[in-house]
């Protein structure tokens, strides 16, 4: 074993044949030297959300979801907020409901309540799926429920689509607003077999980002009715986010888009086959057990202090990185999230089969 | 006289030996693309305001700026509401003074007062500058001063240097926080004959923005002590600003930045020469009379429905155009503002001696 490596951590250890598991590749400014090859210089910059860059992505977001109009945003966590504060305006009431790990509880620094003073209902488990009962049961009134699709820090779950459907008809019928959590809302259509605008279809409005598995470097769309979404360029005005220029995030949105928007269903077969072989290891178990769609969590029954030095071990001798980053669950078991995207397909597959088999030996003889 | 053109704006107007009198050029693609063509692909993207791209360009403006730490943003609408919420938190008064034709009044949907419920109090008249008096006869306790350097929307007008200073040393005897929106701080050093850091100085924190004299694409600085720089990191997540690449506008202001900041002398000087040309004609005169940076505002003694024509003819006859808008004031004056960049120099002499000559000739008709 390699003592330099040894001190490293999982992530700086590097050597020249490296495969990843997951991901789309490094986030480097190549991504964005790819995004404007073909882009002839003397196109115009969008002016503070105006000019044909901008509004042709914003009328082709629209008409793929469905939606009247959609306005780009730099970020989901504005574009969140901001919906959920519009539908909180028009009901006058400042509860809205999500999820215990909705991005917006966990991730945002309490944007949402120290920006809007809006109060959140936490719906149902921190470990499991929000049920259409647990809306059913909601105490008092709420102008709106958010939804994630998939529920990202539960590996990536999704409800049938049926309860998805009567979650929709139960809320409409209250008067309550669904807004969609779309950060991977492409990466779930082809486990429900179903096109983007059917599934927005469902919700009063819908944000969905260009990073995750599209793999920009940044930015959202935030999608509604046009009344909706004029006060959506208000607020971004608001907030500092109707920038003077856009079109970096705006180019590389729409150039990662039409890269990858269709290759969901073929990073979808790839995470189910390569959580099968988490599976077949002793010790080892997927959050799904069968992902539905390109991402899930990997479950180790050792703790991250134990797995690490496995996993360089691993690495050394395949050349393949199983992750990057282990979290502890407790002091006896360890978790990661692993998202599928363009670099599983290049690995190569007999070392991919020695990696799982070291893998599955060497947890074998701690446990 | 081409109907063509009659029938088109001002800024419609296109012949081919085009002259701008002022700004940089067109702000199209080809300025990422610049700003990218020394950039080795391999540098890592910044994640979530770390990384070695965004907090080298912080620390070498932090060290510009003569400040403790410094914080990139993505617009200066977002720094400084943030940095009037950290000051008012900390002394917990919501009230600030600001100038009446403040960016935060007039420009941003009032989000200082819709998010953040921060009360402001106009200083002085719209029409001149904040004076210490004004300052010193403020009614009930303020938490912070904001001061822009130079007033754009009064053409770019400064107080004496030792107005700035007598200021500085009553809010600081007062308790009063001193925050500066330097959109325009760059150009303002030649003729105070002051480095950035020595006007920083007098300031608590400190805004400056890489797409105006600069000429990027957008974003901006927010510098200050690291406590101060540290909430507003809180903040920009709360924002949705922490994106997770802020890299196509942190390299692009690098690059503006380094090009661009030795040349505001030469700005100022051609700011001061061009507008001595439009004082020489009748009925036109700028405010100020001598400009103190690259920008200043040309009023007309006619309307912009009378001007259009004019200046329509000289851009046809000579090639250069004067502005590309005309603001009326009311129905027999309009303005203009103008802020000199690289173009300006590119300009040659005798085209601009003819234009003005038409100018003013065209100009007696009228009057």
């Amino acid at each position: 074993m390699d003592n330099t490596n040894n001190k490293k951590s999982l992530s700086e250890v590097s050597i020249e044949t490296a495969y990843e598991l997951g991901g789309h590749g490094k986030r480097n400014v190549q991504i964005l030297i790819e995004a404007l090859k073909d882009i002839d210089g003397n196109l115009g910059s969008d002016m503070y959300g105006k000019g044909k860059v901008i509004e042709d992505f914003q009328d082709q977001m629209a008409q793929h979801l469905g939606k009247e109009t959609a306005v780009f945003f730099s970020s989901g966590t504005m574009a969140q907020q901001i919906a959920l504060r519009i539908w909180s305006d028009q009901k006058e009431v400042k509860r809205v409901a999500y999820h215990p790990l909705c991005h917006l509880e966990i991730h945002e620094q309490d944007g949402l309540k120290e920006i809007h003073h809006i109060e959140p209902i936490l719906l149902g488990e921190k470990n499991r799926l929000i049920r259409l009962e647990d809306v059913q049961n909601i105490k008092g009134d709420i102008a709106c429920l958010l939804l994630e699709l998939p529920q990202r820090e539960i590996g990536g779950q999704l409800p049938d689509y049926a309860e998805l459907e009567a979650i929709s008809s139960y809320c409409r019928e209250q008067g309550i607003k669904l807004h969609l959590d779309g950060a991977r809302l492409f990466e779930v259509l082809p486990y429900y077999q179903k096109t983007a605008d059917e599934v927005c279809a469902l919700f009063d409005s819908v944000y969905v980002s260009f990073y995750k598995g599209i793999g920009g470097i940044a930015g959202a769309i935030l999608a509604g009715d046009k009344d909706f979404t004029s006060q959506s360029k208000i607020w971004k005005r608001r907030y500092g986010g109707d920038l003077i220029s856009l079109y970096p995030y705006v180019i590389s949105s729409d150039y990662y888009f039409q890269k990858r928007v269709n290759k969901m269903a073929q990073y979808y077969e790839e995470a189910k086959e390569l959580a099968g072989l988490f599976n077949q290891c002793h010790g080892v178990t997927t959050m799904p057990a069968e992902p539905v769609s390109n991402m899930f969590h990997v479950h180790f029954d050792v703790s991250a202090e134990q797995l690490e030095p496995i996993l360089k071990r691993i690495y050394e001798t395949t050349g393949v990185r199983l992750t990057q980053h282990l979290r502890n669950i407790n002091e006896t078991s360890c978790y990661s999230e692993l998202a599928i995207g363009d670099l599983y397909s290049e690995v190569p597959k007999d070392k991919l089969k020695a990696a799982f088999q070291q893998l599955d030996e060497e947890i074998r003889l701690l446990l």
